[in-house]
């Protein structure tokens, strides 16, 4: 089973409030397991998320770490591969197939400026275009092509909710034992 | 030549601030020609977009307009079809092929709760994957899949600078007439 865990950098509770459940929405509606921060502890993050998981299913995890380098490593003697995306990096287009190779992966992205240790700790250093734009579109880039877009096909199991895809209108059906 | 707009609708000048700008950074980065948002009016939102094409290049346009509705029926005039994206619509994988035959689209995209009306006026509702999460994520999955990854490879013509792809660090360059 791929595994996939984000590691959101730097989050400032008020500043970034909404671009970090942006961040943590779109990694876990496009198939990853989890997202650990660090910076500021944000329980009302947590419990945002929690929330989601309650209503719409999946076990989708949020974990606040005070030492980014060291669960890095830690990761790593896992055997997570550390993919960094930042438009400086190496084009997707030209290393995608050879990420698809590993099924252990942590996406680290920033919120403001990276330090330069992430550049080197990380495996590899991966951009999503070379312009700058956003950290919610490069995790959501990223996700579609390695999972190949299967990802969207998936049903989260358990919540209360799920919803049948319409032309027109919204149809919200309540799931009876979770499924 | 293919032609892209999003619709942002009711943008909070102080709220959507920072997830505004990803909209429009993102679509930019993924090949749109312009954004399009209602609500609030909001300067710096256009001159922090003008500024980074003057520094990376493009044209990218950024409109405010009052009257989304009516804007919507003026695009259909000219031969836009309108494509609202959100988590109730049909499966992109089961739409996309279609969708790809019209070169000129409106992604719209909402802040909050998006007005019938939209559900309505719009030729398709497309959900990027049944979940909740990002206006933003849902536009990057769109535009990479609609060019089918080649818009990351596009050039910028025009601006100060650019970036050449890197293992480790950041290789930044500086044009020369602006090519």
């Amino acid at each position: 089973m791929r595994r996939i865990w984000i590691l959101r950098l730097s989050h400032r509770r008020e500043r970034d409030k909404r671009l970090t459940t942006h961040v943590a929405l779109t990694a876990r509606a496009l198939g990853a397991e989890g997202m650990a921060y660090s910076g500021d502890i944000d329980t009302t993050l947590e419990d945002r998320i929690k929330d989601i998981n309650r209503r719409w299913g999946g076990d989708f995890k949020v974990e606040y770490i005070e030492d980014p380098v060291k669960w890095i490593n830690l990761m790593k003697m896992n055997g997570f591969k550390i993919i960094h995306l930042t438009m400086y990096g190496v084009n997707i287009s030209d290393i995608i197939n050879e990420l698809r190779k590993y099924d252990k992966l942590v996406l680290i992205v920033g919120s403001e400026k990276v330090e330069k240790i992430y550049f080197e700790i990380s495996d590899y250093n991966v951009a999503i275009g070379n312009q700058p734009h956003s950290e919610v579109a490069a995790i959501a880039v990223f996700l579609d092509r390695y999972f190949r877009g299967r990802e969207l096909r998936k049903k989260f199991v358990g919540g209360e909710y799920y919803i049948i895809p319409s032309e027109r209108g919204k149809i919200v059906k309540k799931k009876v034992n979770g499924l």
